[in-house]
């Protein structure tokens, strides 16, 4: 697995502030889910949205650790990255950070999410085709952070 | 005002998505405050930051008329598009629609937007570079709907 | 049916304004629907909850219109009311109202919801006992507005 | 500081849940966010929103970490609680719980603000009578978790 990042860039929406103007935090994890979901669709022929949907596999996540060193104001340009830290048979653990375009680094976070069936919300092995695809293709990106 | 719509093409996200795995309706709401956000982005040098930051301008929403019409499902690609249809002294009249790609209308929309200082929350003649910018671009985009 | 409408009080959250520091407008398409969840949880002995899950029935919205007349600030104590202000066999039409506890009304809402089956997204009849509970009950409440 | 904690019973709404019909995890955070307000409304005259509006204070999150045990599912009942854990000059840090009626766990996290002026955005101590009120009260509960 080589050492890259998956990574888009961001401008901070006015929808994602609170009243100091600055991201409203939660709204992180809901960048950080959909930057997940955009990684998976680059890996993945059937997307993310066949793996929950047509597989009905979850991936939920158990484990978070965040620290946020700066804020991002409405307007910001930023990148979101994330990087496959850990590889396990029913988990995976990602790095994420959130930086702006010069560099400074606002939020870094490490997630531990778990593929589960959709059925009976239980571990189950991740599927052979993205495991695959996350080996041969590191986090996807062919951008080195 | 040439008759042309601003358009951006989206990915429906699972965290705009509700438990029955369509479009949670306030979410179209949020994308298309985005919406207008990248418009006014590409018809403002200082942008939509700086009219609400610098200037102290909202752009609050006085009148909404929503028809839904199909729904939008998870992993659905679509257009999101804007048109003024109205522009007043002191508000805007703007018809949204979101369509699937193969041209099936789901939502469609009329919002009346004024400007107002955030001071003082009452109406503001638009500024007159946003109004110039409006009467040249039309809805900023070159692509007819 | 009588001329009751079903409210509850709420206090504008921090986590639901914008940089201006007013409610952020999709809040309220939000409030509104934790509202008539509420409603119907009282209605039915199986609540919310049992429609959807259980009997897999929808209750899409399909048309809205709405006035933005104030706005709230994070801290103001409002009033969140509704009413069914007409019964078809497979919609209802709901009239919603935002007002500050003086009395100033800061937002005003017609809203058609259909009854769907979730499996297939077509209305369906309101459910039986739905029905008799609004015929019996009126919006629900007892509390004159 | 006595070892109580602040609670909240709060029923899960369909509007927080997604496409699996379960909490979307982001929404927590939002959940949190607003039970910390009620607090802070319980232990001072003039509420949160005197802390952010009056006195410019901000209570942002500097560090977060959390384990999700089990699912929420939409129309649950659970408690949210929180408890203050360490008392430094210019931070907090509150652990969280968020447990279904019958005592089964589903989310426990450790938070750390800070407290900051909302125009530099820099760390301010602690307000006098918030640090009072927090030693007088504990967690501001009369409740024993």
């Amino acid at each position: 697995m080589s050492n890259v990042s998956f990574r888009r860039r961001h401008k901070i929406h006015f929808s994602e502030c609170d009243p100091a103007g600055i991201v409203f935090y939660p709204q992180y994890f809901v960048l950080f889910n959909d930057l997940i979901e955009t990684w998976i669709d680059e890996l993945l022929p059937s997307g993310y949205h066949g793996v929950i949907v047509e597989r009905r596999i979850g991936l939920p996540t158990v484990h978070l650790e965040v620290d946020f060193k700066a804020v991002s104001r409405m307007g910001d340009q930023v990148w979101l990255s994330l990087e496959v830290v850990r590889k396990g048979e029913r988990s995976l653990t990602l790095a994420w950070q959130c930086a702006g375009v010069d560099g400074d680094v606002r939020m870094v976070a490490t997630q531990v999410i778990v593929t589960t069936s959709l059925d009976t919300h239980r571990s189950v092995v991740i599927p052979e085709d993205l495991r695959a695809a996350i080996e041969r293709e590191g986090s996807g990106a062919r951008v080195p952070v």
